[in-house]
């Protein structure tokens, strides 16, 4: 009876496809920033982890739109990909993917643009390097989580940091409004931007997890696995 | 005894390697100048025209040393590949691999680096946006081709342009003190930039050439034949 009641689990479709009928909508990779028509500033986001979300959320049966900035990954099967440049792109994108029940906002957005974009590219000339004054991006995780009617109903973030990384981590769950921040340690020789592991932290407004270094992979599956919890929860 | 004719030609090494016996450095790509540990500043360039120089000129038989920035091209056969980021250790990279008898810069390198680059990644904090200040790069081309002793016998720059193409070129050569630059056209809209195609106009001391568009592939051998004859007149 042992493999009956495997067989008759097997059958039901919400074993093993716990988001089927949800709606993920997932970001991914850097964006760039253009400074003239062939300068840009971006940072060292792979989209590695961002695409393996967007792949086991499919894989877990939702309905998937990733975002993705410029990576050189391809675009995982079964998922609806955009591809986008710059952080204003993105979220145009993402505001246009909505509604959906989870998002997963793990690229690395650039935090500010270069203020006034040139036409043609900056020449060297005899006054010296210029200086850049830059403006702030609109912030794609606080928007949409402040979203009112359309905010879906769990809203992640990712921290990116490379020091006081759990700290950072909670002021940025409280000052964005998301329910979970993915905390991961960027800094240099940790191998996280462009590997294929990832040590994270998952924060809540009431509680720190810290899981086991594992694969980008593994991080999205079981990742995604606590998202379907917290949403049949919810 | 055209046949025969044809099987001495092709016996004769120096049928078809145009280029036995002579090093051949090439650079391509971009170069990525750090900000913080997270951020940084490149360009458009993919490596698809320098890495095609590096193959056509090993196919004419060369011995090949490319030095390249980031790209998600596969190294090319045959060749010696050494990887870098930066403009700086672009330089160094190219000063170990001489001397050199051809010397092809077709890595778009930045002009300018951050002056000084964070350890820490910088955050968005009640100051408002940073503003970078910039330092001048060292001019691999210029640097090499005037080394003195170690200059190679032919020095090839390149200029990407979005206006002005050939009179910055020429301007550029007679700065540089290079023999021959090979300008194209990068403005949006050509597709130059990650493109399979480019335009080219050479240009030396007393000519300005322009070559129909065609392949990089195919841009990368006609000019490695006119690399082989210059080098023989010399």
């Amino acid at each position: 009876e042992i493999i009956a009641a495997i067989e008759g689990l097997m059958k039901d479709p919400a074993v093993g496809h716990p988001l089927k009928g949800k709606r993920v909508l997932v970001t991914s990779g850097p964006t760039r920033e253009p400074i003239d028509p062939v300068r840009y500033i971006s940072n060292h986001s792979s989209g590695k982890q961002g695409h393996a979300i967007a792949k086991a959320a499919a894989e877990a049966g939702a309905e998937v739109t990733l975002v993705t900035g410029p990576v050189s990954l391809a675009d995982p099967v079964g998922v609806t990909v955009v591809h986008v440049e710059s952080a204003r792109d993105m979220l145009a994108a993402v505001e246009a993917a909505l509604p959906a029940d989870i998002a997963v906002f793990a690229a690395a957005v650039a935090d500010w643009r270069v203020a006034s974009v040139a036409d043609n590219k900056l020449k060297k000339g005899a006054g010296g390097p210029p200086s850049l004054a830059f403006v702030e991006n609109p912030d794609i995780l606080a928007t949409i989580a402040k979203h009112g009617s359309k905010r879906p109903q769990l809203v992640v973030g990712f921290a990116a940091e490379t020091e006081a990384v759990v700290d950072n981590a909670r002021a940025k769950l409280a000052r964005k409004g998301c329910d979970l921040i993915v905390a991961n340690d960027v800094a240099p020789g940790t191998g996280t931007f462009g590997g294929d592991a990832n040590t994270v932290h998952l924060v809540t407004p009431d509680s720190v997890e810290t899981w086991d270094r594992q694969s980008k992979d593994g991080v999205a599956r079981a990742l995604v696995t606590r998202l379907a919890e917290m949403i049949a929860k919810a």
